[in-house]
């Protein structure tokens, strides 16, 4: 008696196994919540946090990960102290990052690490083919040529989670890059939107922290209220979608209603609108190409009141212009902003430099810097590593007395 | 010397071959003007004209159609009086647009004739395997089963030219008909937006001739000013799009910015953005699926202020509620609605009846009908005559005194 051949499940019907480096973060604990949501479509089975082992290894009880990382060594002894159940420790830092993120078993990779730390389990992870959930602006800012490069060789994707480019990626959604006139990102304009450059020398990072629209991480808070958040956005947006600095604009809708748009070559205008709820766009890179049901409460317009648009004020936010800049000079010069902006927000988060203070030090590390070509991740390590050093120092040129 | 084998033009350089119903009303002489700005992509083949016959000449001598016709054998005597050049004159009536529809050369009809005038050409001309634009609701409303019936089963697209239905199947560009959640149709709210049935019982022809945002022709500017025209456009949207009544919303949006919405399954919404010029919708069917160049000033959010959406009021405005009642009904309950707001705008705009008995008589009318199955081309019609002979009857019952 022959047994019936095995057919293959159709793809819809196969359960996406997903690693999640940041799993303890604002974007990672979203990402579970979709993960719980659609328990029969994925599969956790990879998690990589940075210093909180207590969560880590609550994570690990419900998910049941087969390899889980942490930042450093010390945070892995307490996650071991607490407890890490059958899940294999893949070690600290970039190596157990990359460990978590190229495991034989995962399909998608979701990088939603602090700042750059992030960088080489993408590269290694598009070279194992695996899919990319970018929520992690930093990475493509710093190394977007050698990230795009890399995925366009293997033929990977890179999904953006950002909810501005993720918006962009449903508005192209099968559209012909050659259709793409500009590309719009929204801004809510952060705490301090309607504010002169005279009226922000002494806001406090507690009032930076208060984000008028969206809740997320603080490093993220900050950079919405410089609108370095938003340049930043420019520079991945460039490398996501192969566009020019000047076919990016930047508007100001405070209602954070409308995420983004896209401006087509006949002067039609595609815009995706939504909640500001990050399980949108999570769940969003999760299932493409199809899309799931989500039940969050549906966006509700007319309750929404009127939307506005405004242009943005980089007089009282110079980090927009620094961003454009920077793009504009190519190559290393946007790995010098980003660098300069964590160290400089760093310091004001810690109380050490006042607000206006952060577009200050990354103008000064930028100006001090001579571009150059980085073509590879040596290069690219060395030039970021110059900029903090280098920035740090200007921090402590204007830091606050106390 | 054998000579070389002529090579297939590409897709994109064909020059495609249109045939206009409707030339010398104002979608036409938009058309013609996307002709003018695309002259080497478009050719003007046919050309199909009410009573106009002085402007028809005139672009029979700029544009050298092959075929042209006349709503009546007496404009076609004028035509052939004033001279029409090279052009066969096709005949009159449906006979006319039929044979204008279905020449041989001809890529593309757009069927912009007024009213129901163009059904039997645009079912003809499907049988020939014509892609159809179409910027008239009526055809559908009156015979949407039909109509997209052949079309499925000849292959041929509709492309929907008004700029609602326009705006969703640009938001829906490659999405599965699974991905619909609803359609959200924006709606101006025409010349009388905000105000209450009581305070609608005295307002004059010319005062619902005066649309906020876009400038149509005289039919269609009162529909908007009763708000039938955005249910006429809910029904036609369920024939274009295949989605029920209850997945159909409306939302008042006087900004006229955002042509219309799509909600997808996980609440995300696509919106489609634009100027309010007709140029736009009529260039993306005639383009379709290329997008061309358009010279148009883009949108300016930002000048454009806020956007504002709102409930629509459907005391005041009962036309809507009737559209949806027929929609719901389905069967012959929408030919009845169409048949009698057509008999109940001439005769408002003959100030023979007030605005509030547009929607009396349409209700009237479809009270007074048993639906029935309209399976043929002949039933419609039936159905249709029986309706303007009603409501014609009951226009008589509410005649304003003069």
């Amino acid at each position: 008696m022959s047994s019936p051949e095995p057919r293959a499940p159709s793809p819809e019907a196969r359960v996406k196994r997903i690693a999640i480096l940041g799993s303890t973060g604002s974007i990672g604990r979203s990402a579970l919540a979709v993960a719980d949501a659609h328990a029969d479509r994925l599969s956790v089975v990879g998690l990589a946090a940075g210093e909180n082992a207590e969560l880590l290894a609550e994570q690990i009880v419900r998910y049941k990960p087969k390899t889980v990382a942490m930042a450093s060594g010390a945070a892995l002894d307490r996650l071991r102290a607490i407890g890490a159940g059958d899940a294999a420790l893949a070690g600290s830092g970039p190596d157990g990052l990359v460990a978590v993120a190229t495991a034989p078993d995962v399909d998608l990779v979701l990088c939603a690490s602090s700042g750059t730390d992030g960088l080489e389990a993408v590269l290694a992870a598009i070279e194992h083919g695996k899919t990319i959930a970018l929520a992690n602006k930093e990475i493509l800012v710093m190394a977007g040529g050698l990230v795009t490069a890399a995925a366009r060789r293997r033929g990977v994707a890179i999904l953006p989670v950002d909810s501005e480019h993720n918006a962009i990626h449903q508005c192209l959604h099968g559209r012909e890059a050659s259709e793409i006139r500009r590309l719009i990102l929204t801004a809510s304009g952060g705490p301090f939107r309607g504010r002169r450059a005279s009226e922000l020398l002494d806001v406090s990072a507690e009032q930076a922290l208060q984000h008028p629209t969206w809740r997320m991480g603080r490093k993220i808070t900050i950079d919405s209220a410089t609108l370095m958040n938003k340049g930043l956005e420019v520079i991945e947006a460039h490398w996501l979608f192969g566009v020019r600095a000047d076919q990016i604009d930047v508007v100001i809708h405070p209602q954070s209603v409308v995420h983004s748009m896209v401006e087509l070559t006949d002067g039609s205008t595609i815009a995706q609108l939504g909640v500001t709820d990050m399980r949108l766009p999570i769940q969003y890179a999760f299932s493409y190409p199809s899309r799931w049901n989500m039940s969050l409460p549906a966006l509700d317009l007319v309750r929404a009141g009127r939307l506005e648009f405004d242009v943005p004020d980089t007089v009282a936010f110079p980090c927009l212009r620094l961003a454009y800049r920077a793009l504009e000079a190519d190559r290393s010069l946007p790995v010098v902003l980003n660098a300069a902006n964590e160290v400089a927000v760093a310091r004001f988060l810690e109380g050490r430099i006042g607000f206006s203070s952060i577009a200050e030090i990354i103008e000064r590390t930028m100006n001090a810097h001579r571009p150059a070509e980085v073509a590879s991740l040596g290069a690219v390590r060395a030039v970021d590593q110059w900029a903090r050093d280098y920035s740090q120092e200007a921090a402590r040129g204007v830091q606050l007395k106390v």
